[in-house]
């Protein structure tokens, strides 16, 4: 029996990590979850999985917790300390890191720097520090196992091929709601239309990624530090059925690629029983009622995040931490209906265009710089509305 | 640098057989060739490829050979003993089995037998003997790698796989020529429209045999002994562009699959480089410009001889070597313009319905059952014509 950890139990990939454990069960158990502000659903799954220590993010909700869930000796933390004392809770095996934005980056290096095998969902984290985090599980002997679908069809690819054997790595993006659109009609497309993605129900912040092809930017930076990749092996293909993963290049001409049906809890599943596999509760994929997988080149100019992030694979660490903090910050206004669709980029490119390039030696240095670039976003975003 | 010995050097597989190791050297090196009866174009492969060992079918042939190629210390021999020579012959580290049909059993029993790595182009070893075949490899220690691409995407998906995880092994049909034509539509249909192949120049007989998805049906007995296989474990999806070269279902719901450019030289490369890979002299797969990958069940009343095949995988081995049989001579019959599209599989069909069902223990034991059907289907046929 593995022994789990959730930071972030109860977002959209918690919520399927943890429907994944019903069904895994008696092979995993859950003894510590962390998660953010919604303490009803959280004392839900506590009093489901009974783990042994919870953490919420704010001191107020985690008294709130303790008076809605009063479950003997079950230890309550809360804050930064909080959810990376349960990414490093002693009996515990697998973590899985699945708290969005680069609020994840502490507990997903406090559980590598435990020495665990963490099942990586929360991208900024490579994003900002994959030579850091790379580092420290090379040196703590830890082990990340991608859950992005198109990171972990990639894994599924090519861990057992020789590295020199890669030729090129090609992410998979649906393309979004709008990817059909043109930059004009893109403009003035409202949060809810842009929530409304066609293949994948995710998190608000990656769907509005999803809808700019900031996501699929943002997987190209982590595929370059997970899997060690110069920026000329990396690509994207729009594949609007969303059943192909992503595919791997070999030197000799095969390419190689998983598939499945669109669902998340097929790569948690995979994450979590790697390098076995179970059984899955999923019907299997039926390519012959799918009939026909398409394949399209992006129209880069029309998706400006993609194509800042295609440029951070070139630049310096600090790029990446600061295109990551200011599109954070922008989509955060859009989802408020402070700015509109197209501002997005422009926000985060301005935020850019002062970054000062410094060199990232460690943490300090990644939040500094993170800082940095939320300031001036926050400057740009107050000019604008 | 590897020395390598080719089975039917002059047919379509050992040509491009022959082109591979031109991009591949100086790693590998040509040392003994067998061929049929294209004496002149194999006299100019001896002379380009300075092999030490030749053989031909016929001692006429060799005499033939000797007239028009005398080069000075090459040992030439004929016969079936000539094809078993150059596959066990001594400096050999990997044999290319690529004579068609029942001939290249011998050959390719004997380079298991001498503990060679065998790349398997010949199907009917497989089909007709595929116990025996596997029982040598692990006696003699022998290995073998398809170069089917079906096979080889098979191969490349799960080898690194643990059995117990394979759930299925979906194998890929172009569909042939008359994939979309009706049963009525197919039964005039000339040997030339049926050699008339859309995506694949590959030799007469598997040509025949893919209008007829015959060669599907094969692949599929020859996918069951390859990898060890229930017969529920096996199907068949057409997908008309074969790019994708077939597909492996895990029981986690993941589907593993290889594509590439639809040319014999990548299956072929794979081969003769595994466990390594190496440059591909092709250029490399775009699927933007494929655009759509289409998927379709087979409708297996419209091949009749599809439905014998999947029989034949619950069935004892010896309904095998007398399919194989029966539809070698009423494919040849077909050829000769002798029997009509559609008495391919009447002929075939009829020739099974005598068949005694004996067990298969020996070599002998399948000639014995190959010759009976082969009668049996001569006197169809003859009484057909």
């Amino acid at each position: 029996m593995k022994n789990l950890a959730i930071l972030g139990s109860t977002g959209s990939i918690g919520c399927s990590a943890l429907e994944v454990v019903r069904t895994l069960a008696p092979h995993f158990r859950v003894v510590a979850l962390a998660a953010g502000r919604n303490v009803q659903l959280f004392c839900r799954q506590v009093e489901e999985f009974k783990p042994e220590l919870v953490a919420l993010e704010r001191e107020d909700d985690a008294r709130e917790f303790r008076r809605l869930c009063s479950i003997p000796d079950l230890k309550v933390a809360f804050g930064q300390e909080g959810a990376e004392e349960v990414a490093r809770y002693s009996s515990v095996d697998t973590v899985i890191s699945a708290i969005t934005g680069i609020k994840g980056l502490r507990p997903t290096l406090a559980a590598v720097e435990a020495g665990k095998k963490v099942a990586l969902a929360n991208k900024e984290s490579m994003v900002v520090a994959g030579e850091l985090i790379q580092q420290a599980v090379r040196e703590h002997h830890a082990k990340i196992i991608p859950i992005d679908s198109e990171h972990s069809a990639v894994f599924q690819c090519m861990s057992k091929e020789a590295p020199e054997d890669i030729k090129k790595v090609i992410l998979t993006a649906s393309g979004g709601p709008f990817f059909r659109l043109s930059s004009e009609e893109m403009e003035t497309k409202t949060p809810e239309e842009a929530l409304n993605h066609p293949r994948w129900q995710m998190g608000k912040k990656v769907t509005i990624d999803s809808a700019t092809m900031m996501n699929k930017g943002l997987e190209l930076i982590e595929a370059k530090w997970l899997f060690g990749l110069q920026p000329e092996q990396l690509g994207v293909l729009v594949h609007p059925q969303s059943i192909v993963h992503s595919l791997v290049e070999m030197r000799d001409g095969s390419v190689l690629a998983q598939l499945s049906q669109t669902d998340m809890k097929i790569p948690i599943q995979y994450a979590l029983t790697h390098p076995e596999r179970r059984d899955s509760s999923l019907p299997p994929l039926d390519l012959s009622r799918v009939q026909s997988l398409e394949f399209y080149e992006v129209e880069e100019h029309k998706f400006p995040l993609l194509e800042l992030a295609v440029q951070a694979l070139d630049e310096k660490q600090a790029f990446s931490v600061a295109l990551n903090a200011a599109n954070e910050l922008a989509v955060e206004a859009f989802l408020g209906k402070k700015i509109k669709f197209s501002d997005i980029h422009v926000v985060v490119a301005e935020a850019l265009e002062t970054q000062d390039g410094r060199m990232i030696h460690s943490m300090e240095d990644i939040f500094e710089v993170d800082l940095a670039a939320r300031e001036r976003a926050r400057n740009l975003l107050t000019q604008r509305t």
